[in-house]
């Protein structure tokens, strides 16, 4: 399935051909230019289309990174960083081709600061290797966005997940980075003080930028303390607005909910289906709370007193980390009960974020609008922030399919946008967003321009992503 | 009292004159050019030399802020907004003359959306203003710097203060903002989505820029719900250590406490002799928690237990707000009651933020300081964020004096540096501090100037603040 919004650039063969020799030199046999670790760095899913890069850096450290930028910004060939692979609109594909920075390698964990609950790690750490690693020290990183993904490349998308209601995005999170710029040298946008008046905030402008103003070689992340007790309930609705009206309720009275997710009826019938469960087939929400045994327990009694003023009276909850896993088992296998509801089809995982006073009625016209088009695509909210996931079902073989498909991602782009909310909460632009943020942000895009040429004067900080220059 | 940094730029006399006439006849009597105007729309402290704007703007909509910038950008003159002039370091200053945008007559409140817990307000809405209009609502917004300032330069500064801790800072609770920029047009840098991964973070940009960027005309703010109950307490400690100790363990264990307030054994002093109380010469917490009967109960009760481990044994508390109120006034009072530990001298506001974990040494080392140096300087900290301020009293007409203040807040603002932290927690660069951000920045700075030249390219908005170009 190819979408409209993937530019293809222009190549700059020849700068390509002098960076392949200068690199090869310069790194040996960390530089690799085979097929198969293209193919490994370019983007894998059916959604958009993979381009390749020409070569691929397994850096060590942050002097092979400016070893990469410099090569580049001499040759004027783009720069790609992968961390994982596991983005959801292309922005690890290479239209203009170029040099993918492999960071697999370059995950240590560089200083844990327990009093200051901080950590600065490289970029290629993931998520599980940095929770792994933390357990003794009673901390843990709450950002949790599903894929095992780098810690580099949640930080580039501004990523989140399940327990932003609580912990913030990535935004809240990185309190520093350090990134080699397009003249090959290394800043620090931040420090270790929690808070700063000191300038221009350049760590929320990396944050989010996709790899396309430098290239992290460091981040420093906030930690929290591994909550005491982790109380986790689930509890059905007989609408998506009595389920969305009890979470802002919920929000309003200020219950600090660690995650409070929405599944809508196709996503449960899915998970029965794949999980052997027998959960009504009803709008369901999943919460989780974290604290002490006496605080998760206050705030699951507030919780049923508010779900209960919304029709809701099966709210079970548990403080058992086992009985808790069963609880929450549905929402945990969503994704692959969904894929499992047509197994021979595609599966396109997009996301929208409203203010959530709107999320009921632009949950509900999503459900009709898919219903209407006999579409198979089940809906996944992280309902404390506004923020749903479609997983649409089509067939990447049939144009027919594609093009439905993509009509219907534009609906639910702009039915987002016109009550003021986004394109996307958590997924990124990329690729496959490009045309939406140029609808939502308007002029605004002519600053955001303005920034990427005054950084990156050559484009070669991941081009083709984001918006056209 | 003059202080090195303050940068006198040369003053375009032919663009001011131009401007002036173009001003006088598009805005009339909402645009003034008479001394006290211009006196009371710059700096007016002891702490930074005062240079006058050429004129002020009373803009009473965005049309105004456009004639205003488009005027100044046609003519490349200075544009230095206003909000309330609390600001401590020169931030409204002109040191190339030009015009005063202020902001008083901008103080609608546009919107509200309480199950969305968001506000847009104009810039001139003060602190105070907005939680007096919200009362009803059920709401409040939690950022509280001590002076009544206006959203606009809260935002602009990146303010913060007494209760960051549990809520954060300006950064965190802005959501989005519209601007001129300096092609005259307005942009507007989010939405009133909780997250969002579109594209560049534009608004965490202008939180912060000190007017450097563009114009604020409107500020989308997040609310959060009046705490149903709220409790309050105090207690010594004898060394600054274990208090600081303490203030780690509450924070690494999750208690939500909504302020925790360091003042040092000469600060109480203060606070006794203004207040007539007769608390203990020793480090002192003040602490505050915001939730339920139950909760702050429970929270008052764990701090307890934590503050015991470090010693301290008069922890005393109360959830009866009257009896807050008796509790926390010293608190209340410090910057009173350290300017009248001597009245005759002038008193210079001055912050830096640490790790928590350098707090205690980074408070101690300057008590030091001022103890060798023979100054009268007491310190208030928000110990929660590792943010502590010193007031300095010292005589502006005494040279040497002037001389002894300005080497003092040196070595405190390289001391900061020295373990990780800022040259400023919340109260932004301004004029005073330009020399100490270029040392914290290191080339980092270039990317800020980077962008600075890219959004500004004439330099008009705010001029001689943050850095040198």
């Amino acid at each position: 399935m190819a979408l409209k919004d993937v530019v293809s650039g222009a190549r700059n063969e020849a700068g390509i051909a002098a960076v392949l020799e200068v690199l090869k030199g310069a790194l040996g046999e960390k530089f690799q230019t085979g097929r198969s670790f293209r193919e490994q760095h370019s983007h894998t899913t059916t959604y958009l289309t993979t381009q390749l890069p020409d070569g691929v850096a397994f850096v060590e450290n942050a002097d092979d990174v400016k070893a990469v930028v410099k090569a580049c910004a001499a040759h004027k060939v783009p720069v790609i960083p992968f961390g994982t692979g596991s983005s959801l609109e292309g922005q690890v594909n290479a239209p203009s081709g170029g040099i993918s920075i492999d960071f697999s390698r370059m995950n240590r964990i560089i200083e844990v600061n327990a009093e200051d609950l901080d950590v600065t790690v490289e970029p290629g750490v993931t998520r599980e290797q940095l929770n792994t690693y933390l357990r003794d020290t009673g901390l843990f990183f709450p950002i949790d966005p599903g894929a095992n993904a780098s810690i580099g490349g949640m930080a580039s998308t501004r990523a989140s997940g399940t327990n932003a209601v609580r912990y913030g995005t990535m935004k809240d999170n990185v309190l520093a980075v350090t990134a080699v710029t397009a003249n090959g040298k290394e800043i620090r946008t931040g420090r270790r003080a929690r808070k700063s008046s000191a300038g221009y905030d350049l760590t929320r402008l990396f944050v989010g930028a996709e790899g396309t103003l430098g290239v992290l070689t460091s981040v420093t992340l906030k930690l929290q303390g591994i909550p005491e007790k982790i109380a986790g309930g689930v509890c059905t609705f007989d609408s998506i607005k009595a389920a969305c009206d009890a979470v802002i309720m919920t929000i309003q009275i200020g219950v600090p909910v660690a995650r409070i997710e929405l599944l809508d009826d196709v996503q449960i019938r899915a998970c029965n289906a794949y999980s052997g469960l027998a959960y009504e087939e009803k709008p369901t929400l999943f919460v989780e709370f974290h604290g002490t045994e006496e605080t998760t327990a206050l705030q699951s009694q507030q919780f049923a007193e508010i779900v209960a003023e919304f029709g809701s009276t099966d709210f079970k909850w548990t403080g058992d980390a086992q009985e808790r896993n069963k609880l929450w088992k549905a929402r945990h296998d969503a994704y692959w009960a969904s894929r499992a509801l047509a197994p021979h089809l595609d599966g396109l995982s997009t996301d929208v974020c409203v203010p959530i006073s709107r999320l009921a009625d632009c949950v509900v016209e999503t459900q009709q609008d898919i219903a209407e088009n006999n579409m198979l695509a089940p809906i996944v909210g992280h309902a404390g922030d506004g923020n749903f996931h479609v997983l649409v079902l089509f067939d990447g073989k049939d144009p027919a399919s594609v093009a439905k498909t993509e009509a219907f991602v534009a609906r639910l782009n702009r039915r987002a946008i016109a009550v003021d909310g986004t394109c996307t909460g958590e997924h990124g632009i990329g690729q496959g967003k490009m045309s939406f943020l140029e609808e939502e942000a308007g002029n605004a895009l002519d600053t955001m321009r303005a920034i990427k040429r005054s950084l990156d004067p050559d484009n070669i900080f991941n081009p083709g992503k984001l918006f056209r220059l």
